[in-house]
Protein backbone atom coordinates (compact mmCIF):
# COMPACT_ATOMS: atom_id res chain seq x y z
CA UNK A 1 0.00 0.00 0.00
CA UNK A 2 1.45 3.69 -1.03
CA UNK A 3 2.43 5.59 1.94
CA UNK A 4 -0.41 8.36 1.74
CA UNK A 5 -3.35 5.66 1.94
CA UNK A 6 -1.68 4.17 4.76
CA UNK A 7 -1.57 7.69 5.91
CA UNK A 8 -5.10 8.06 5.31
CA UNK A 9 -6.17 5.10 6.79
CA UNK A 10 -4.26 5.70 10.28
CA UNK A 11 -5.43 9.51 10.53
CA UNK A 12 -8.74 9.86 12.29
CA UNK A 13 -10.82 13.38 13.67
CA UNK A 14 -8.05 12.78 16.69
CA UNK A 15 -10.65 13.84 20.35
CA UNK A 16 -8.55 13.86 22.77
CA UNK A 17 -4.69 15.12 22.68
CA UNK A 18 -1.90 14.45 24.43
CA UNK A 19 -0.92 17.92 26.40
CA UNK A 20 2.63 17.07 26.87
CA UNK A 21 3.54 16.52 23.20
CA UNK A 22 4.57 19.39 21.50
CA UNK A 23 4.95 19.87 17.34
CA UNK A 24 8.81 20.61 16.60
CA UNK A 25 9.30 23.94 15.24
CA UNK A 26 10.14 22.05 11.52
CA UNK A 27 6.68 20.31 11.78
CA UNK A 28 4.63 23.45 12.41
CA UNK A 29 6.68 24.78 9.65
CA UNK A 30 6.16 22.07 7.39
CA UNK A 31 2.12 21.87 8.07
CA UNK A 32 2.31 25.89 7.37
CA UNK A 33 4.17 25.49 3.71
CA UNK A 34 1.21 22.72 3.29
CA UNK A 35 -1.16 25.35 2.83
CA UNK A 36 0.82 28.35 1.77
CA UNK A 37 1.28 25.85 -1.31
CA UNK A 38 -2.58 24.87 -1.74
CA UNK A 39 -4.18 25.25 -5.15
CA UNK A 40 -6.97 27.08 -5.19
CA UNK A 41 -9.63 28.15 -8.17
CA UNK A 42 -7.54 30.05 -10.47
CA UNK A 43 -5.01 30.18 -7.64
CA UNK A 44 -6.64 33.28 -6.01
CA UNK A 45 -5.62 32.06 -2.59
CA UNK A 46 -8.49 34.05 -0.99
CA UNK A 47 -7.48 33.13 2.36
CA UNK A 48 -5.71 33.89 5.52
CA UNK A 49 -4.78 31.17 8.55
CA UNK A 50 -4.28 32.17 12.04
CA UNK A 51 -1.78 30.20 14.28
CA UNK A 52 -3.07 30.64 17.65
CA UNK A 53 -0.57 30.14 20.47
CA UNK A 54 -1.05 32.45 22.75
CA UNK A 55 -3.27 30.06 26.01
CA UNK A 56 -5.85 33.00 26.87
CA UNK A 57 -6.94 33.28 23.51
CA UNK A 58 -6.97 29.43 22.96
CA UNK A 59 -9.31 29.71 26.24
CA UNK A 60 -11.59 32.02 24.96
CA UNK A 61 -12.34 30.02 21.41
CA UNK A 62 -12.70 26.92 23.14
CA UNK A 63 -15.99 29.05 25.12
CA UNK A 64 -16.90 30.30 21.41
CA UNK A 65 -16.31 26.75 19.92
CA UNK A 66 -18.48 24.73 22.46
CA UNK A 67 -16.35 24.03 24.65
CA UNK A 68 -14.42 21.29 22.63
CA UNK A 69 -11.18 20.21 24.39
CA UNK A 70 -9.62 20.09 21.15
CA UNK A 71 -9.07 23.84 20.85
CA UNK A 72 -6.70 24.23 24.03
CA UNK A 73 -5.31 20.82 24.65
CA UNK A 74 -3.81 19.97 21.30
CA UNK A 75 -0.37 20.96 20.53
CA UNK A 76 -1.02 23.82 17.72
CA UNK A 77 -4.53 25.48 17.02
CA UNK A 78 -5.17 27.23 12.94
CA UNK A 79 -8.06 28.84 12.22
CA UNK A 80 -8.35 28.91 8.72
CA UNK A 81 -10.08 32.13 7.53
CA UNK A 82 -11.24 33.55 4.13
CA UNK A 83 -11.66 37.12 2.81
CA UNK A 84 -15.11 37.98 3.84
CA UNK A 85 -15.76 39.83 0.01
CA UNK A 86 -14.19 38.61 -2.68
CA UNK A 87 -13.60 41.77 -5.09
CA UNK A 88 -11.54 43.76 -7.62
CA UNK A 89 -8.90 44.72 -4.83
CA UNK A 90 -8.25 40.49 -4.37
CA UNK A 91 -7.93 40.39 -8.04
CA UNK A 92 -5.61 43.37 -8.07
CA UNK A 93 -3.11 41.31 -5.26
CA UNK A 94 -3.22 38.54 -6.68
CA UNK A 95 -2.42 40.26 -10.27
CA UNK A 96 0.49 41.79 -8.78
CA UNK A 97 1.63 39.11 -6.83
CA UNK A 98 1.82 37.12 -10.47
CA UNK A 99 3.68 40.04 -11.89
CA UNK A 100 6.31 40.09 -9.07
CA UNK A 101 6.49 36.52 -8.89
CA UNK A 102 6.79 36.08 -12.61
CA UNK A 103 9.33 39.11 -12.94
CA UNK A 104 6.81 40.67 -15.58
CA UNK A 105 5.30 43.67 -16.10
CA UNK A 106 1.44 44.08 -14.28
CA UNK A 107 0.45 45.91 -17.42
CA UNK A 108 0.75 43.04 -19.46
CA UNK A 109 -1.72 40.84 -17.02
CA UNK A 110 -4.57 43.33 -17.83
CA UNK A 111 -6.69 40.07 -19.92
CA UNK A 112 -5.84 38.23 -17.01
CA UNK A 113 -7.05 40.96 -14.42
CA UNK A 114 -10.16 41.37 -16.98
CA UNK A 115 -11.05 37.30 -17.21
CA UNK A 116 -10.59 36.98 -12.88
CA UNK A 117 -12.70 40.52 -11.87
CA UNK A 118 -15.29 38.51 -14.84
CA UNK A 119 -15.00 35.54 -13.17
CA UNK A 120 -15.85 36.44 -9.91
CA UNK A 121 -18.20 39.43 -10.94
CA UNK A 122 -20.79 36.05 -12.24
CA UNK A 123 -20.53 35.11 -9.04
CA UNK A 124 -22.30 37.74 -6.68
CA UNK A 125 -21.34 38.82 -3.79
CA UNK A 126 -22.77 36.28 -1.92
CA UNK A 127 -21.65 33.02 -4.14
CA UNK A 128 -18.11 34.97 -4.13
CA UNK A 129 -17.78 34.11 -0.26
CA UNK A 130 -19.04 30.73 -0.67
CA UNK A 131 -16.79 30.30 -3.41
CA UNK A 132 -14.11 31.53 -1.07
CA UNK A 133 -14.90 29.49 1.96
CA UNK A 134 -15.18 26.17 -0.53
CA UNK A 135 -11.40 27.20 -1.65
CA UNK A 136 -10.11 26.86 1.78
CA UNK A 137 -11.75 23.85 2.40
CA UNK A 138 -9.37 22.86 -0.51
CA UNK A 139 -6.80 24.26 1.70
CA UNK A 140 -8.09 22.27 4.68
CA UNK A 141 -7.95 18.43 2.94
CA UNK A 142 -3.92 19.57 1.81
CA UNK A 143 -3.38 20.21 5.27
CA UNK A 144 -5.09 16.97 6.48
CA UNK A 145 -2.93 14.75 4.25
CA UNK A 146 0.20 16.55 4.85
CA UNK A 147 -0.50 15.61 8.73
CA UNK A 148 -1.19 12.44 7.98
CA UNK A 149 1.89 11.88 5.77
CA UNK A 150 4.29 13.02 8.79
CA UNK A 151 2.54 11.46 11.40
CA UNK A 152 0.76 14.30 12.76
CA UNK A 153 -2.36 14.23 14.61
CA UNK A 154 -5.17 16.45 13.47
CA UNK A 155 -8.80 17.42 14.37
CA UNK A 156 -10.70 19.18 11.88
CA UNK A 157 -13.61 21.07 13.68
CA UNK A 158 -16.47 23.47 12.18
CA UNK A 159 -18.40 23.65 15.36
CA UNK A 160 -17.70 26.88 16.62
CA UNK A 161 -19.31 30.54 16.50
CA UNK A 162 -17.92 32.23 13.37
CA UNK A 163 -18.96 36.12 14.64
CA UNK A 164 -17.73 35.41 17.92
CA UNK A 165 -14.31 34.04 16.64
CA UNK A 166 -13.54 37.06 13.98
CA UNK A 167 -13.97 39.25 17.11
CA UNK A 168 -11.30 37.18 19.51
CA UNK A 169 -8.90 37.31 16.79
CA UNK A 170 -9.83 40.62 15.39
CA UNK A 171 -10.72 39.02 11.80
CA UNK A 172 -13.73 41.44 11.64
CA UNK A 173 -11.54 44.58 11.09
CA UNK A 174 -9.13 42.61 8.96
CA UNK A 175 -12.02 42.11 6.32
CA UNK A 176 -11.91 38.28 7.12
CA UNK A 177 -14.08 35.65 8.06
CA UNK A 178 -13.23 32.02 10.38
CA UNK A 179 -14.27 29.71 8.43
CA UNK A 180 -12.87 26.43 9.73
CA UNK A 181 -10.47 25.22 12.57
CA UNK A 182 -7.95 23.00 13.00
CA UNK A 183 -5.89 21.16 16.04
CA UNK A 184 -2.60 19.68 15.39
CA UNK A 185 -0.60 17.62 17.47
CA UNK A 186 -0.46 14.02 18.81
CA UNK A 187 -3.31 11.81 20.27
CA UNK A 188 -3.30 10.69 23.76
CA UNK A 189 -2.70 7.40 24.54
CA UNK A 190 -5.99 6.90 25.95
CA UNK A 191 -8.35 8.40 23.24
CA UNK A 192 -11.57 6.29 22.96
CA UNK A 193 -11.48 7.78 19.63
CA UNK A 194 -8.73 5.54 18.57
CA UNK A 195 -9.81 2.75 18.21
CA UNK A 196 -13.24 2.71 16.59
CA UNK A 197 -13.07 1.80 12.98
CA UNK A 198 -13.18 3.92 10.37
CA UNK A 199 -16.49 4.77 8.73
CA UNK A 200 -16.16 4.63 5.09
CA UNK A 201 -18.69 3.77 2.66
CA UNK A 202 -17.72 0.76 -0.07
CA UNK A 203 -16.02 1.59 -2.94
CA UNK A 204 -18.93 0.64 -4.98
CA UNK A 205 -21.65 3.11 -3.16
CA UNK A 206 -19.76 6.12 -3.74
CA UNK A 207 -17.98 5.35 -7.25
CA UNK A 208 -19.82 5.25 -10.54
CA UNK A 209 -17.74 4.57 -13.86
CA UNK A 210 -19.53 5.37 -17.09
CA UNK B 1 12.08 19.16 2.36
CA UNK B 2 9.68 16.71 3.22
CA UNK B 3 8.54 14.51 0.00
CA UNK B 4 4.77 15.93 0.43
CA UNK B 5 6.45 19.57 0.27
CA UNK B 6 8.31 18.66 -2.92
CA UNK B 7 5.37 16.76 -4.32
CA UNK B 8 3.04 20.30 -3.57
CA UNK B 9 5.93 22.21 -5.06
CA UNK B 10 6.14 19.87 -7.92
CA UNK B 11 2.52 19.88 -9.56
CA UNK B 12 0.40 22.88 -10.81
CA UNK B 13 -2.92 22.61 -12.79
CA UNK B 14 -1.93 20.70 -15.69
CA UNK B 15 -2.71 22.81 -18.71
CA UNK B 16 -1.93 20.15 -21.51
CA UNK B 17 -2.06 16.35 -21.04
CA UNK B 18 0.11 13.77 -22.68
CA UNK B 19 -2.60 11.97 -24.60
CA UNK B 20 -0.02 8.95 -25.26
CA UNK B 21 0.02 8.73 -20.97
CA UNK B 22 -2.13 6.57 -19.06
CA UNK B 23 -2.91 5.93 -15.48
CA UNK B 24 -1.75 2.05 -14.54
CA UNK B 25 -5.19 0.31 -12.77
CA UNK B 26 -3.09 0.65 -9.34
CA UNK B 27 -2.56 4.10 -9.49
CA UNK B 28 -6.09 4.82 -10.23
CA UNK B 29 -7.01 2.61 -7.65
CA UNK B 30 -5.20 4.37 -5.19
CA UNK B 31 -6.84 7.81 -6.28
CA UNK B 32 -10.08 6.71 -5.76
CA UNK B 33 -9.33 5.02 -2.19
CA UNK B 34 -8.13 8.97 -1.72
CA UNK B 35 -11.72 10.14 -2.18
CA UNK B 36 -13.04 7.56 -0.51
CA UNK B 37 -10.99 7.64 2.93
CA UNK B 38 -11.41 11.50 3.18
CA UNK B 39 -12.41 13.25 5.72
CA UNK B 40 -15.70 15.02 6.22
CA UNK B 41 -17.69 16.89 8.61
CA UNK B 42 -18.71 13.82 10.98
CA UNK B 43 -17.89 11.65 8.51
CA UNK B 44 -21.10 12.14 6.74
CA UNK B 45 -19.42 11.88 3.10
CA UNK B 46 -22.23 13.50 1.33
CA UNK B 47 -20.30 12.80 -2.15
CA UNK B 48 -20.46 11.12 -4.96
CA UNK B 49 -17.60 10.53 -7.31
CA UNK B 50 -17.94 9.57 -11.47
CA UNK B 51 -15.08 8.18 -13.36
CA UNK B 52 -15.66 8.59 -16.76
CA UNK B 53 -13.97 6.65 -19.00
CA UNK B 54 -16.53 6.97 -22.30
CA UNK B 55 -14.59 8.90 -25.18
CA UNK B 56 -18.16 10.25 -26.49
CA UNK B 57 -19.25 11.03 -22.60
CA UNK B 58 -15.91 13.05 -22.27
CA UNK B 59 -16.67 14.86 -25.47
CA UNK B 60 -20.21 15.92 -24.45
CA UNK B 61 -18.84 17.09 -21.17
CA UNK B 62 -16.14 19.19 -22.98
CA UNK B 63 -18.64 21.06 -24.87
CA UNK B 64 -20.59 21.72 -21.69
CA UNK B 65 -17.02 22.48 -19.90
CA UNK B 66 -16.07 25.18 -21.79
CA UNK B 67 -14.38 23.30 -24.11
CA UNK B 68 -11.20 22.19 -21.90
CA UNK B 69 -8.88 20.08 -23.48
CA UNK B 70 -8.14 18.41 -20.12
CA UNK B 71 -11.51 16.73 -20.36
CA UNK B 72 -10.33 14.81 -23.06
CA UNK B 73 -7.29 14.49 -23.07
CA UNK B 74 -5.89 13.80 -19.70
CA UNK B 75 -5.73 10.00 -18.74
CA UNK B 76 -8.54 10.40 -16.48
CA UNK B 77 -11.49 12.46 -15.56
CA UNK B 78 -13.63 12.41 -12.10
CA UNK B 79 -16.37 14.73 -11.42
CA UNK B 80 -17.04 14.86 -7.64
CA UNK B 81 -20.61 15.24 -6.92
CA UNK B 82 -22.51 15.57 -3.84
CA UNK B 83 -26.28 15.11 -2.58
CA UNK B 84 -28.38 17.98 -3.56
CA UNK B 85 -30.43 17.67 -0.42
CA UNK B 86 -28.50 16.64 3.02
CA UNK B 87 -31.55 15.26 4.73
CA UNK B 88 -32.51 13.09 7.57
CA UNK B 89 -32.29 9.82 5.01
CA UNK B 90 -28.36 10.91 4.42
CA UNK B 91 -28.18 10.82 8.02
CA UNK B 92 -30.32 7.26 8.47
CA UNK B 93 -27.90 5.84 5.70
CA UNK B 94 -24.63 6.84 7.34
CA UNK B 95 -25.98 5.90 10.99
CA UNK B 96 -26.55 2.24 9.32
CA UNK B 97 -23.03 2.65 7.71
CA UNK B 98 -21.78 3.28 11.14
CA UNK B 99 -23.68 0.38 13.05
CA UNK B 100 -22.68 -2.50 10.19
CA UNK B 101 -18.88 -1.22 10.12
CA UNK B 102 -18.55 -1.33 14.25
CA UNK B 103 -21.05 -4.26 14.33
CA UNK B 104 -23.08 -2.33 16.96
CA UNK B 105 -26.71 -2.68 17.19
CA UNK B 106 -28.30 0.26 15.00
CA UNK B 107 -30.66 1.12 18.34
CA UNK B 108 -27.61 2.49 19.97
CA UNK B 109 -27.24 5.07 17.58
CA UNK B 110 -30.05 7.15 18.76
CA UNK B 111 -27.86 9.70 20.27
CA UNK B 112 -25.97 10.20 17.00
CA UNK B 113 -28.78 10.06 14.54
CA UNK B 114 -30.58 12.68 16.56
CA UNK B 115 -27.42 14.81 16.93
CA UNK B 116 -26.69 14.65 13.13
CA UNK B 117 -30.48 15.63 12.39
CA UNK B 118 -30.15 18.12 14.81
CA UNK B 119 -26.80 19.80 13.21
CA UNK B 120 -28.20 19.43 9.61
CA UNK B 121 -31.61 20.80 10.69
CA UNK B 122 -29.68 23.99 11.55
CA UNK B 123 -28.18 24.62 8.55
CA UNK B 124 -31.51 25.30 6.44
CA UNK B 125 -32.15 23.56 3.16
CA UNK B 126 -29.64 25.66 1.47
CA UNK B 127 -26.72 25.78 3.98
CA UNK B 128 -27.15 22.26 4.15
CA UNK B 129 -26.40 21.84 0.18
CA UNK B 130 -23.43 24.19 0.58
CA UNK B 131 -21.87 22.75 3.30
CA UNK B 132 -22.00 19.64 1.62
CA UNK B 133 -20.49 21.87 -1.23
CA UNK B 134 -17.74 22.10 1.11
CA UNK B 135 -17.26 18.71 2.21
CA UNK B 136 -16.13 17.90 -1.67
CA UNK B 137 -13.61 19.93 -1.92
CA UNK B 138 -11.74 18.45 1.16
CA UNK B 139 -11.72 15.41 -0.87
CA UNK B 140 -10.79 17.42 -3.46
CA UNK B 141 -7.95 18.64 -1.59
CA UNK B 142 -6.94 15.21 -0.60
CA UNK B 143 -7.24 13.90 -3.81
CA UNK B 144 -4.82 16.66 -5.61
CA UNK B 145 -2.11 16.06 -2.00
CA UNK B 146 -2.14 12.34 -3.23
CA UNK B 147 -1.68 12.29 -6.57
CA UNK B 148 1.12 15.02 -6.02
CA UNK B 149 2.76 12.86 -3.74
CA UNK B 150 2.42 9.62 -6.22
CA UNK B 151 3.57 11.79 -9.50
CA UNK B 152 0.69 12.14 -11.08
CA UNK B 153 -0.72 15.27 -12.63
CA UNK B 154 -3.87 16.78 -11.70
CA UNK B 155 -6.68 19.98 -13.42
CA UNK B 156 -9.05 20.81 -11.23
CA UNK B 157 -11.73 22.80 -12.63
CA UNK B 158 -14.31 24.67 -11.53
CA UNK B 159 -15.46 25.79 -15.16
CA UNK B 160 -18.47 23.77 -16.57
CA UNK B 161 -22.08 23.63 -16.38
CA UNK B 162 -23.27 21.95 -13.67
CA UNK B 163 -26.67 21.29 -15.00
CA UNK B 164 -25.73 20.26 -18.25
CA UNK B 165 -23.48 18.19 -16.50
CA UNK B 166 -25.87 16.35 -14.36
CA UNK B 167 -28.01 15.61 -17.24
CA UNK B 168 -25.36 14.25 -19.54
CA UNK B 169 -24.37 12.07 -16.11
CA UNK B 170 -27.86 11.18 -15.28
CA UNK B 171 -26.73 12.85 -11.98
CA UNK B 172 -30.03 14.69 -10.97
CA UNK B 173 -32.72 11.70 -11.00
CA UNK B 174 -30.08 10.27 -8.24
CA UNK B 175 -30.16 13.25 -6.47
CA UNK B 176 -26.95 14.09 -6.84
CA UNK B 177 -25.06 17.33 -8.45
CA UNK B 178 -21.84 18.06 -9.95
CA UNK B 179 -19.49 20.43 -7.76
CA UNK B 180 -15.59 20.18 -9.11
CA UNK B 181 -13.84 18.29 -11.31
CA UNK B 182 -10.64 17.04 -12.15
CA UNK B 183 -8.49 15.74 -15.19
CA UNK B 184 -5.82 13.06 -13.98
CA UNK B 185 -2.76 12.26 -15.85
CA UNK B 186 0.83 13.31 -16.89
CA UNK B 187 1.50 16.55 -17.91
CA UNK B 188 2.62 16.85 -21.89
CA UNK B 189 6.19 17.76 -22.27
CA UNK B 190 5.25 20.85 -24.23
CA UNK B 191 3.23 22.05 -21.76
CA UNK B 192 3.43 25.60 -21.85
CA UNK B 193 2.59 26.06 -18.23
CA UNK B 194 4.73 23.35 -16.56
CA UNK B 195 7.64 26.09 -16.60
CA UNK B 196 5.89 28.62 -15.10
CA UNK B 197 6.64 29.71 -11.25
CA UNK B 198 4.33 29.08 -8.89
CA UNK B 199 2.32 32.14 -7.87
CA UNK B 200 1.67 32.16 -3.49
CA UNK B 201 2.16 34.69 -1.23
CA UNK B 202 4.79 34.92 1.17
CA UNK B 203 4.15 33.41 4.25
CA UNK B 204 3.54 36.65 6.37
CA UNK B 205 0.81 37.31 3.71
CA UNK B 206 -1.40 34.78 4.87
CA UNK B 207 -0.13 33.79 8.12
CA UNK B 208 -0.64 35.42 11.13
CA UNK B 209 0.53 33.62 14.97
CA UNK B 210 -1.30 35.55 17.67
Amino acid sequence: MSDMLKALKWRYATKKFDTTKKLSEEQLALLKESLRLSPSSFGLQPWHFIVVEDVELRKKLRTAGYDQPQITDASHFIVLATEKNVDASLVEKFVENVATTRNIPVESLTGLRDMLNGAVGMKGEEGAREWAARQVYIALGVLLATAASEGIDAAPMEGFDPEQFDVILGLTERGLTSRVMVALGFRASDDPATDMAKVRYAEEQVFTTM
